[in-house]
């Protein structure tokens, strides 16, 4: 029971369901959902929502805690803070930690902690490095990822293309994303590994605009110092990262101060 | 328990660690092993092996059984003979199927089926369409994966390239792995959603050999068909997709016949 509420986040699973499943009583499936639903609080693995009633049943919502969040964070600051890591012009290399599954796990449990009681349709990002993130987020709530590209291929049958201004270096580049991709009216989730400027975020919002759906938020895993405006105004980072000609700091993002609020904090106690 | 074992596939986990984490004895510890290891084994979740002794404890090694990876395949094959997926030039539209946390799941689960007392250290993919593929096997063999890009950026320090003629196109092409990405003597498994004469395919195997590894297999969600010899004699396929003018045929691939074998479907048993 625990790997099929596991496995189906966000999804009302219902009593009947694993009543016929187990050939138990519904009334010993809800005694074990309670028990259940101590232990994931008590771990802080998520939250089981427990409906009652004939159609009812028990949905698994994943989040994590303030505490494990700040110390996930404070580790992978440790890690991008080795000095192997720094390459010239000031960039960091962390192609590594993104292709490992414990890392991306954390960090699709934690961006789903944003979104616990958000309705998400979709997931967005934009080829190549923002796809593990994108992904991870998808598993956690439970819901597709769509990949927009800068080359669209003949594989995607016709698509809808924008042209986006990047916002650091002032190009004018394209992207495109399947027309199939998009309901009208979804709400999107946007993902990126990396933002500056946050051009490349404003061409996924536009992408967006243009397939009639909205925008749920906006995430990044880390965020590089930028002068001026962003184009993207709200967002949220689980990294800064500051490089100077001889090094790169990493600090916290303002992911958790913006996301662990009292009120949230409080839903996440019930 | 269940969950720190499901998230920790082919880890062996200590009984002392438990029994630290649960505040219980470790003969309870192990007798709730034991009924974990019986329910995983009858739900077709996975095997549950426990290692006796004073520095034993238990590995969750995630597989399918023969019957749902079939069941799987024709699923897959019945959602992608829809008549609307059919594009010009004899190609079909599956990047929602691959944009779906569940259908990753399962080819993540069927993939590592594959390898379950082989050793893999790394997955390895070319982008951008294998990312999801290699990201989902990667999870259930816990272990990282890398990507290597037909461009290669920055943020990537320096690389090791390859040429390899695109088998279908015989154009020559080009593609790059950061220094970084794998240990000499790395196993690494090579996975693309996609394989027509194995060009690509062939140019992993080529960066696999710059680096001092060795391959531990290949693996492809689908095959197109293709005259003449492929570049990659061993692989394991889920669909074979045929394409004519005016339709496309998706049948199984060769993985239930080269996995399900006598001797693997009697290890499974166990």
């Amino acid at each position: 029971m625990t790997r099929y509420l596991l496995e189906r986040p966000h999804r009302l699973v219902s009593l009947t369901f694993f009543s016929e499943r187990y050939e138990s009583a519904k009334s010993s499936i809800s005694e074990d959902l309670t028990i259940l639903k101590r232990t994931f609080k008590a771990r802080g693995t998520g939250m089981l929502e427990t409906v009652p009633g004939a159609a009812g049943g028990a949905r698994f919502i994943p989040y994590v805690t303030q505490g494990e969040a700040t110390q996930f964070v404070d580790e992978v600051i440790a890690s991008l803070s080795e000095a192997d890591r720094f390459l010239p012009g000031g960039y960091l290399y962390m192609s590594d930690l993104l292709g490992r599954p414990n890392v991306l796990r954390q960090i699709g449990r934690l961006i789903a902690t944003q979104y616990l009681s958000d309705e998400v349709d979709a997931v967005m990002t934009v080829a190549t490095k923002g796809i593990p993130i994108a992904q991870s987020i998808s598993e956690y709530l439970n819901v597709p990822f769509v990949i927009a590209r800068h080359d669209s291929q003949i594989t995607e049958g016709s698509t809808v293309s924008v042209n986006y201004v990047s916002g650091s270096s002032s190009r004018i580049e394209k992207m495109a994303l399947s027309k199939r991709s998009l309901a009208p009216g979804a709400r999107v989730l946007i993902v990126d590994d990396f933002m500056k400027g946050g051009g490349t975020l404003g061409g996924m919002q536009s992408l967006v605009k243009e397939f009639d759906a909205t925008v749920a938020g906006v995430a990044v895993f880390a965020e590089g110092a930028f002068e001026g405006e962003r184009v993207v105004p709200n967002y949220t980072s689980l990294l800064r990262i500051h490089a100077t000609n001889d090094h790169v700091d990493v600090t916290p993002g303002n992911f958790v101060e913006q996301i662990y609020t009292p009120d949230r904090v409080s839903l996440l106690k019930k």
